[in-house]
């Protein structure tokens, strides 16, 4: 657990992903521009783990300050497009349980336009992150690589619908696909979440890790299942991004540890699992941005506790 | 994990509860007549690591192969009453995910008027599982117990309802509350979790657990917190009585186990997730009474690769 810790730099995480504006709602409060999307997230929680290269757009009106934070993380901005026009922004409410929320607006801006172009330094990175964007588009990333070593890919019920047919093509050029449950279900038409796993094995990825919010994550792949449980938090303030967050802290982790990756792989669960806990915690990226890699790894050590038999 | 196989006692339970006879449809099939119960999915379940003294009652209608299924457990049925009339009978019914059922009938029947009464040598036991009937009779039957070493009630929304004051007074007698999540929820009014099994600790119970159905459970204690998956499963067949089995095995396991309890509990949760496991995947009793004290640690062994990081 402690090798992170006692490296500044392991090798690089590739992230790519949306960049917005949120303006969120929920029981504890609300915000408004905040930082979000799926590339900021995830960029972020990888950031304490690994150097991170991010690949994204964003428009004119970004906020500076916003660019300062990817800036304090050391993150590589090489990838990512200043383009004429607004910013994605997005706009939610959740309900009291926190579990269901709706979205008030979706202005893509200029993400409506978004075609990732890798800087050259970029196309060696070894860990590859395809955030949640469409299926084209994570193609279209993957095709610029050159020899990554892991690439995962986030997806959505969105893709599951619209690009089924790209998103299938894609999980027989990934390592790990990244999704929740509801979305395992409906790619596999299984109800069963141990079947659903063995039909996405089946389509392509040797790694699937199914996300099932407040009841943590599930990673199955050669060396068996691994169900890690959400640490327990006593107040959820802003759910938005923790998906992201765990994701991104996971390959964040992987590419930051030495070892071979299958045993590294559990390990990384838990260290997406905190980040994502503290992402929870405040709004947009408020709590993330400030964290510290020994917040987290106290974090981390208590979450060990809670699942030592 | 092996100290519950290498003797062939410890100490002995005392399991009180309902004794029935359940008539359900899942969409895997369905079964009439079936062993059910309380105290019948706990007493078995806890059969395979403790002796049982089980405390219920039944009509004259119950079937003499479920007093030989008992038997050929090795339970000790001094405490189980024959009443003149009917066995408590429900029938309920599934819906496609599992989580959802609805009772079609509850006929009471000669349970309508059990009030145990413990046979001298019951008295003494030293591990009492109050399974999950009104909390006047768990009361009752406490009133009845010398010194119990440790002692566990289940419990149910209904009492929740319809005997609260009942209910919070036993809490302060127990030294093991365990419920679902909603009921945690419900007794409370706190929404999350961590906090609902603080409030839980602060009406009496050392220990409180939590039973989240396919999402695990959740034990709290002077130890922490320790997060247990459910087993996963490629089928379910009938979850009936899953809880019943899962405090149980539980109760069984620690009582068959040497050392401090504090020690053996994380223990005992996996063993209790693993008898309930076995209960999803047959109709009643089916499967866990054809269970052997093998097959129930191989199944320990395969959710400790699932669980170690």
């Amino acid at each position: 657990m402690a090798e992170f810790a006692t490296k500044e730099f392991g090798m690089s995480v590739l992230v790519v992903g949306s960049t917005a504006l949120d303006t969120i709602k929920t029981p504890a409060g609300e915000g408004d521009r905040l930082l979000g999307g799926s590339a900021s997230h995830a960029g972020v929680a990888a950031s304490f783990f690994a150097p991170v290269k991010l690949v994204g757009v964003v428009g004119e009106d970004f906020p500076e300050q916003y660019l300062a934070l990817y800036k304090r993380r050391k993150i590589d901005l090489a990838g990512l497009q200043v383009a004429p026009g607004k910013t994605f922004h997005w706009a939610g409410e959740y309900e009291l349980d926190m579990n269901n929320r709706r979205t008030l607006a979706t202005e893509l801006g200029v993400f409506a336009e978004f075609r990732p172009e890798l800087p050259d330094e970029y196309r060696r990175t070894p860990f590859v992150l395809l955030g949640n964007i469409s299926p084209a588009l994570q193609h279209h990333v993957l095709d610029q690589m050159r020899t990554p070593r892991f690439v995962a890919a986030d997806t959505m019920d969105l893709w599951l619908n619209t690009a089924l047919e790209n998103l299938l093509r894609l999980l027989r050029r990934i390592d790990a696909l990244v999704l929740n449950d509801s979305e395992a279900r409906q790619l596999t038409g299984k109800n069963n979440l141990v079947v659903a796993a063995r039909e996405i094995h089946r389509l392509g990825p040797r790694y699937v890790i199914i996300k099932k919010g407040e009841h943590g994550s599930i990673l199955s792949g050669p060396n068996g299942m691994f169900v890690c449980p959400a640490y327990p938090l006593e107040r959820v303030v802003d759910p938005t991004g923790a998906g992201d967050s765990f994701v991104g802290g996971l390959m964040g982790y992987l590419a930051g540890s030495k070892g071979p990756l299958e045993r590294n792989l559990r390990e990384a669960m838990l260290a997406g699992t905190v980040v994502a806990s503290f992402c929870c915690e405040g709004f947009g990226l408020e709590k993330t941005a400030a964290l510290t890699r020994a917040k987290i790894r106290r974090r981390i050590a208590a979450l060990r506790k809670i699942v030592r038999v």
